[in-house]
């Protein structure tokens, strides 16, 4: 078989956000760029889905939070339009069995809840502002912080019991549960990087709704690659990256292609499934052994009308029971139809993905209708994505650092290696694990890559 | 380019003691086995260089226990013999600045410190007792110990600290290394595997030396190698497993070949580095995404003669401060030259592996001279091999679980998927992580094949 030959000045391994923003931003500045893409879609971990009514249906990434300016202005130049989550309403919260509603975290004791929650998110914005930005381990303290763990730290600090459960949920969760717990400093280190709500918490002003994208997340990766000179050149997993000595040459099935450098933008854990002749430095590859992906089933029921909404309630539940514990209300624009997107994490994820879908669905609409009633047993469709299960992706939300390891190998995670340069959401200093981070560190990747050519 | 392509009933992944042992069985059995190995060489973790007066250097593996019989009656078979470990004499301590000399593990108030690590080491073994052999998931605490570190179930049970330091890295040193801790159950795991001297602490019979392979423990490999019917296929990664329906097709540089079944004997965060269609389920994926190696560099200083003998010391050292805190007499049988083996673990290797070969040498002759005199500064050769760095190896001694893995992902470790088979010494259950362990793990998978065969 003959193979197709592609030469260019830079090629970009994956075709989500971040490699797209790399791309984007180096075909503005003339310079020749390819993306290569394993999958037969763009987008990454975002990936939308219209279903026939015309109603998409975001199976990855999709909310953009205030402070996250680089995405906003992106879609914005893309012509991707942004509204408001649905989120008015009381939260249904199901604790020790029993079931109840609320305006916000806390069912009961709420205003000492949230007072502890204010004054523990107060003390993790001071100790995250040792961390040196991008630097977690040359804080003062790094090697302390990452040898205990921030339930460790939880446990010792923070008396409130709903608050503790309340923290460990939010930062843990960034990236899609355990097993094992995040190190003091890799929680510090995303406070430090902005990606999450805590600073909304210890924020005096209101900082406006979470929004998400008008026709789905994805569609900001699919006009970006419609925008570029060339084509991504999809359905085309890179196995080899060889180093030359004169420039880079990338092996697909059926392509080889030739650049003066290479920006590689999936997750740390899979890009130690390329070869790498010569070899990677043994602290990229230790690194790569070493941030594994959560695992998240998101699921998808579509009902009539939001009949949550009817009750007084916002769709959103804190749960400390079954296979779903997080749920939102993911209805489109015009609010209807009424979507309530459900789900399931962690260690329940690793249950229930091996199950029939039938099963999981079950399992799903048993556990909504715990927390919204017998209207919600009944949705008109199902739709799930496993991203534990996506070759190519193999979890979410996303890489977490295992405690020791931000010490241990955090600087190979963002420095280039030779002619390589490494993006993705995981290397980015701001909004590490969400969109933004990816665009940030798209952007990065760029200026890198302009500074080196 | 036309490939060429062999066809057999089973294929073997990886000329290690594992896989070796594993298509040893089959050839025995009438079954058509061709080994595909990565290097230039087998042997795996087993790597002995000859040096020019014929004294056999061991880079890797090289001691055997009592009580792990399987490795040496394949050695019997094989003609390679075995003799007892230079271990006479006093071991050098160096703790908290200060030097002195022992015979055994502790310095001072040594009667009360092995008391206390025979009491500890007698409450492990009780615990793991309770551990179902071969699926430490099951055990009926496992939640629980998987969920705290071995170090926090020793700080808050052993009071005696050098009882306690001399578990920590007994237990946590079978695998090189952090960084992070090995959970409570992982440490259970290894001492239910019976891959640990603790067997010996609570034994009151003489259990007999350490020994070591004359000529290597290479030796095994390459005679097991030179037996079987097909000669090994070396220089060749394997890049693809397929599974066409009707059996397994693997891909390497230059070759297909077509096999009812195969086996796959890389440590599991290197099976990851292979495509799989299909894909692999996802439990083993993330598994492979939780198991890093760690990192060991060991380096060999040869004298003219032993002449720590003749200072009565062993030329073993325990230590808390250095590059070096481990070292061995690993003189050949005839007791010269005098080697001295010196280890490099974990946070002293990913400093020292970046460093160029000379500071290293510094590095182990400055340590070796503050342990054992001046004469240790002036070897007449050094000799170092960094397993972090070897890139079809990517650490030593071996893969370890972080905490929650064994629970959360550990009966995908050596249960078979589909046609692929699980070996190496990480998926055994007896002497896991050691040479015994892989001898033991060639065969469970030998059987395995021949059962489903």
């Amino acid at each position: 078989m003959s193979r197709e030959e592609f030469s260019c000045d830079v090629a970009v391994v994956g075709g989500g956000l971040s490699g797209l923003r790399t791309a984007r931003e180096l075909a503005a500045a003339g310079v020749s760029v390819l993306v290569v893409e394993a999958q037969r879609r763009v987008g990454g971990r975002t990936y939308t889905v219209t279903m026939r009514d015309g109603v998409a249906i975001d199976h990855g990434g999709q909310w953009v939070s205030p402070g996250q300016d680089h995405v906003v202005e992106l879609s914005r130049t893309l012509g991707v339009e942004l509204f408001p989550s649905w989120d008015d309403g009381l939260t249904v919260h199901w604790h020790d069995g029993r079931r109840g509603t609320a305006p916000g975290l806390f069912l009961e004791r709420a205003e000492e809840s949230a007072a502890a929650l204010r004054q523990s998110a107060a003390d993790l914005t001071r100790l995250a502002g040792e961390l040196p930005a991008g630097r977690p381990w040359a804080a003062p303290h790094a090697e302390e912080w990452d040898a205990i763990t921030f339930q460790d730290w939880l446990d010792a600090r923070v008396e409130d019991p709903a608050a503790r459960a309340g923290l460990a949920r939010s930062l843990e969760g960034v990236f899609g549960g355990g097993p094992g717990r995040t190190s003091l400093l890799a929680a510090l280190a995303i406070v430090r990087s902005g990606a999450h709500e805590i600073t909304r918490l210890v924020s005096d002003r209101d900082l406006g709704p979470e929004r998400r994208f008008v026709g789905g997340a994805q569609r900001i990766s699919a006009r970006m690659a419609a925008e570029l000179p060339h084509p991504v050149l999809l359905d085309a997993p890179v196995s080899a990256v060889l180093d030359d000595g004169a420039g880079v040459l990338l092996t697909t099935r059926a392509t080889t292609i030739r650049a003066s450098r290479a920006v590689l933008s999936p997750a740390p854990a899979l890009t130690a499934r390329i070869r790498y002749e010569p070899p990677l430095p043994a602290a990229r590859d230790h690194l790569t052994q070493r941030m594994p992906m959560g695992w998240v089933i998101k699921t998808h029921c579509v009902y009539p009308e939001r009949f949550w909404a009817a009750d007084g309630l916002s769709g959103k539940v804190v749960s400390d029971h079954g296979a779903v514990r997080a749920t939102a209300d993911n209805s489109p624009p015009s609010g209807t139809p009424g979507v309530l997107v459900a789900f399931i994490e962690g260690a329940e994820a690793r249950r229930l993905a091996p199950a029939s879908q039938a099963e999981r669905r079950n399992a799903v609409l048993a556990d909504l209708t715990r927390y919204f009633g017998p209207e919600a047993g009944s949705p008109s469709s199902y739709h799930e994505w496993s991203w534990g299960d996506d070759p190519y992706t193999r979890g979410a939300y996303g890489g977490y650092l295992t405690p020791g390891v931000w010490t241990a190998y955090g600087p190979a995670l963002a420095a280039p290696t030779g002619r390589l340069h490494w993006t993705g959401t995981e290397t980015s200093t701001a909004w590490n694990g969400k969109l933004e981070g990816a665009v940030r560190s798209g952007e990065r990747a760029a200026r890198e890559v302009l500074d080196a050519l």
